[in-house]
């Protein structure tokens, strides 16, 4: 049975992505199958919306709801908010026409609904006198009506969401919830909804368990779980556990429909999915692709695709951290290169511009662009300065090569010259006002950034529908070792949330696992990284940046520490870490690195509120679509300090 | 009576601010006051936070207490969030080590507290097993210990506020929010407590009003209102009218104490006040000042500081809005001046140095920096290019003698052609990969405005705690009308919040309203804004703006239209514009400009999100910190559709 359901999976799945067959083959290839197939089939509609471009996402709708009906499904599901598309945005509140829009365009859909029952996500207008403007909401549509709104109970306020500041939180009103799918009574719940579970977590952020009352209340024969769920490390794995588990505790069946594709910097993958009344997958969607995923819940048929090896990985080990991430390197790849595609064109750029150093970063950059683009779309620009190593330049070249991406070489040596010797006169001149000119400064080094920065977004202006891309990672990032207007501009980031040892291991899998094997040459990988922007006065080589900042192992390893263990200088200091067992640290240095990477991380803070859009990979990052730090709260206190301390520094002002 | 008072305020501000007494000359000006002073005396602690930097909270704290102890007053009230400090960021949930500070600090203030009671607005954690791990609360110290502590019920999550991100909303416990003060009893409220009157507002966001609650379970003698909220256009006489209505409403005093100073973004203006039970002002403290206010509420004692003008217009005008935008000058002005000395004394900087065109924005941002930083950390540097008037060179250096600025010259056409001759180059070898060259691209304008940002770079980089600063106007960030990499780009930028049409108004106030008159040369204020990066090949002159874009007037109102009253490209088709008033516009340019708009304002969006830090002074803004549109959410509905468009829209997918 579910060798006939995956055939018409692909078979419809093609149609809906290319438009292949006439009207007369899809009701022919519908005939054939119902005849094969059990009567209450189910479609889990893993789609991907535009955030606001509701007349994209109603259209796309309608070919998923009429394949349904064509198969006589008894349902089709689509994610949460699909209608308006998400993620949402401040703009339906100043832009209340587009919320106007998606309600007419959900009466249209209404209209044109058969006996496939549809439950689709869309914004709904609050018009209570009390209470935020929106709801967020399920509608159930049916023979040519709306026949029930569901409205979201749990509006999560962290991290990446934002619901509460858009949406009136609604009471559970389980009996609004239940709808008659085929022979069954389903019970449906939005996102956050499934996720508060009381046994399962050690604390809940609410007080209220939506599937808890929906299932004590109404006793559906099964759940269905509207989301819009987010992908990154150790996720998955927490979804899974906390799915399974309420299943089996209820006794009752989890239809759980995700959304799929990258809206700005938020990924979902899809894996739209079912599990039985023992907490079992019966069914798996693909991850990082649209679905038409057929289910048939009777007889418990349905396929199961497999997840990204990461994910698949984690969802059975309880491994939390490991320098070498080997778990999860499928996974980041898989989120990156949707990011980067469907920024692209949901943006409408076609093709990207970037410089290649010959180093890590703009290594992994040009294989991801590739990938997400097509080695056509893709421009490599080598821009030695007088410090670029012979290797470097060879390295990048070879990489192009490999890739197959367009590339050109052009040394940026008279732009350097012409502004160094305008800073010469310039700064001569300034000093007899400001006397207050650095001994040492960074002024060189930004200048060879700055001018590789301006050849990218001359490009950028001058070719169509051109993106400049930042190619600054996750470690960089966060120590603020980026320049602006540098390497940090550019109109998306890649992999500003990949450490560079995770980018090491990345490296290494992209060589084992891409179609075309080693395309990054070994050199890469095996040289210690450096920007090429100085010469270490003490060595009299081009600066590295574990000598400028500390060792990749140490610094990422406080950055795990800081987003998943939230843990002070104080905490860091008495632990010891994966570095230390390796090698020998002494106290001083370790006290001087830890120090270094906080006095570097609050002056970075400011960076970071400029970095382009990034996609979020990891289990937490500093991307400030997620993460708010003020610029002005740069002196906040990571150490801890004595009641003594505190009674000492509190010297009287006024003695008594 | 008030003059009295009056006095020893000064005297004390004096004293707080420079610390000029010794502490043997504090006791006799407290003993001197104590017996010109009635008894129950409070004190409204108009301070000025940073955000997450507890200790330096805590130390500001002591020296108000102190001084409230000395002069025996029966309270010292601070703002709300005041010991953490506000605006609180994601940094509470990463560093939670700030909270545990933030905690110990307020027990040691409260071992340290006398007779005179504290309230004090601090972040607590809520060790409950549901729910966020905060609350907002200000805690009430006397006699050595924590007497009580009142926890937030409202939190707000719109614009500007992500209060709800953080903490848990407590219920009202209007028990716990009741202290003794003298011989009176206060009800405690903090800030958005105080908001949600059913009789004032038409539509309320909260469905409990804690006011109402505290005054109907407890009757106190007054209500405390500990806040931190914002300034921004229009928001004063909101406020005014609101407090004015509940103490009338209730026949009950409400005495509101306001945070002063900038944070990033926000800035907070100070006027704490009181009102009597009629509703009427009997204490307002100075704005944009740190201040020791000292009220006897008993005899309705107090001195009342005038606002800045535009706000005591708006007090006593029902006018909403003008495109001359007068009532609003004097506030603009000194909200800016605040947030760039806080904005630089709370990271750091102290120097500025921007590019001085000639034209409009430079040449405020020059005089908002001088009056800020003081003259002498300001450089303004002239970089003419080849299409650089000589009108333009002489207004930038008169204007900067006029304002006593540091001021060089020096002229990058060297930098330019570089860059041009490599371009050249560069991209007839690049079109033989990518035929899609732009017959006519913005590349040679932006080479001006990107040379000129890496001198001002290059000068931040090589001179001690110096900021580059960005000049990007409202109305041109609403166009995407400024260069990525160029004038976009700096470290703050002063005037993005304010529209071409303000800033004209702007030019004038100053020149009036400055200790020097007239410091902008008349010849920037009258002639037309432009860029000077390229010559309009119709006119044979430098492109005007107002050619590239369209009349500031229109396009100024329709941002207005946009932000104030959310309407469509249907909505404003429909009404007549102020502009169209003076001068006819033709059915077919109107629909062409407000087509423009809406497809330039959706390509700025990702302009707006690398937007450098910017104050907010506007009624609304699209300022990263509180307005948030996806990027991907481009392609968003601004246009009505009817339903027969819709349904023509939904050709069948599949025809049956």
């Amino acid at each position: 049975m579910n060798e006939v359901i995956e055939r018409l999976i692909t078979l419809i799945d093609e149609d809906l992505q290319n438009n292949i067959y006439t009207p007369e083959e899809r009701n022919e290839i519908a005939d054939k199958y119902k005849k094969l197939l059990p009567q209450d089939l189910i479609v889990l509609a893993q789609t991907n919306p535009i955030s606001g471009n509701v007349k994209y996402n109603a259209l796309k709708a309608q070919k998923w709801i009429e394949w349904a009906n064509l198969i006589e499904a008894k349902a089709v599901i689509f994610p949460e908010m699909f209608l308006i598309g998400y993620p949402i945005g401040d703009f339906i509140d100043r832009f209340p026409i587009v919320v106007e829009e998606c309600n007419e365009w959900l009466e249209v859909l209404a209209k044109l609904s058969g006996k496939t029952k549809v439950i689709i996500g869309f914004a709904e207008f609050n018009k209570e006198k009390k209470g935020k403007n929106y709801y967020n909401s399920a509608a159930v549509l049916a023979d040519g009506k709306i026949e029930t709104v569901v409205r979201k109970s749990l509006l999560p306020t962290y991290a990446e969401f934002n619901d509460y500041r858009h949406f009136e939180p609604s009471p559970v009103n389980s009996s609004s919830r239940i709808t008659n799918i085929g022979s069954k009574r389903a019970g449906i719940v939005i996102c956050e909804d499934g996720w508060n579970d009381f046994d399962f977590f050690d604390k809940n952020l609410y007080s209220t368990d939506p599937v808890e009352v929906v299932i004590k209340e109404q006793h559906p024969d099964f759940i269905v779980n509207c989301s819009s769920s987010i992908t990154r490390a150790k996720k998955e794995q927490l979804k899974h556990n906390m799915l399974s588990f309420a299943a089996k505790k209820y006794k009752t069946p989890i239809v759980y429909v995700n959304q799929v594709g990258s809206g700005e910097c938020l990924s979902f993958e899809g894996a739209s999915r079912v599990y039985d009344e023992n907490g079992t997958i019966i069914a798996m969607a693909k991850s990082y692709e649209e679905q038409f995923f057929i289910v048939d819940l009777n007889d418990k048929n349905g396929v199961i695709y497999q997840l990204p090896k990461g994910l698949e990985k984690t969802l059975n080990s309880q491994k939390a951290f490991s320098l070498d991430h080997e778990p999860d390197l499928e996974r980041t790849y898989k989120t990156i290169i949707q990011s980067i595609r469907d920024y692209f064109r949901k943006t409408g750029f076609k093709r990207a511009v970037l410089g290649l150093s010959g180093g890590l970063d703009s290594t992994i950059c040009a294989v991801l662009l590739a990938d997400a683009l097509g080695a056509e779309n893709v421009f490599g620009i080598s821009m030695p300065s007088i410090i670029t190593s012979d290797e470097s330049k060879n390295d990048a070249k070879t990489l192009a090569q490999n890739l197959g991406i367009n590339f050109i070489e052009i040394p940026i040596k008279d732009m350097f010259d012409v502004t160094r010797e305008k800073f010469d006169s310039l700064f001569s001149d300034m000093n007899n006002k400001w006397n207050c000119r650095y001994k040492n400064s960074y002024t060189n080094d930004n200048i060879q950034a700055r001018a590789r920065a301006t050849i990218l977004w001359g490009v950028a202006n001058e070719f169509e529908s051109c993106l400049s891309i930042a190619t600054s990672d996750k470690s960089e990032v966060y120590m603020g070792y980026a320049t602006i207007n540098g390497d940090m501009s550019g109109g998306f980031a890649p992999i500003a949330d990949v450490t560079k040892t995770k980018l090491f291991a990345l490296a290494r899998w992209l060589n084992e696992n891409r179609k075309t094997k080693n395309a990054i040459p070994a050199s890469i990988i095996e040289k210690r990284p450096g920007a090429e922007l100085a010469i270490n006065p003490e060595t009299g080589k081009p600066l590295l940046a574990e000598e400028a900042l500390m060792p990749y192992e140490f610094l990422d390893e406080v950055i795990w520490r800081v987003e998943n263990l939230h843990q002070s200088i104080n905490d860091m200091t008495d632990v010891e870490f994966l570095y230390e067992k390796k090698t020998s640290v002494s106290k001083e240095q370790k006290s001087q690195w830890l120090e270094k990477f906080f006095r570097r991380m609050s002056f970075a803070v400011y960076k970071w509120s400029i970095l382009p859009p990034a996609p979020i990979v990891d289990a937490r990052s500093v991307n400030n679509r997620e993460y708010r730090h003020p610029i002005i709260a740069s002196a906040i206190n990571y150490r801890k300090t004595s009641f003594e301390e505190k009674f000492d520094l509190l010297k009287k002002y006024i003695s008594r």
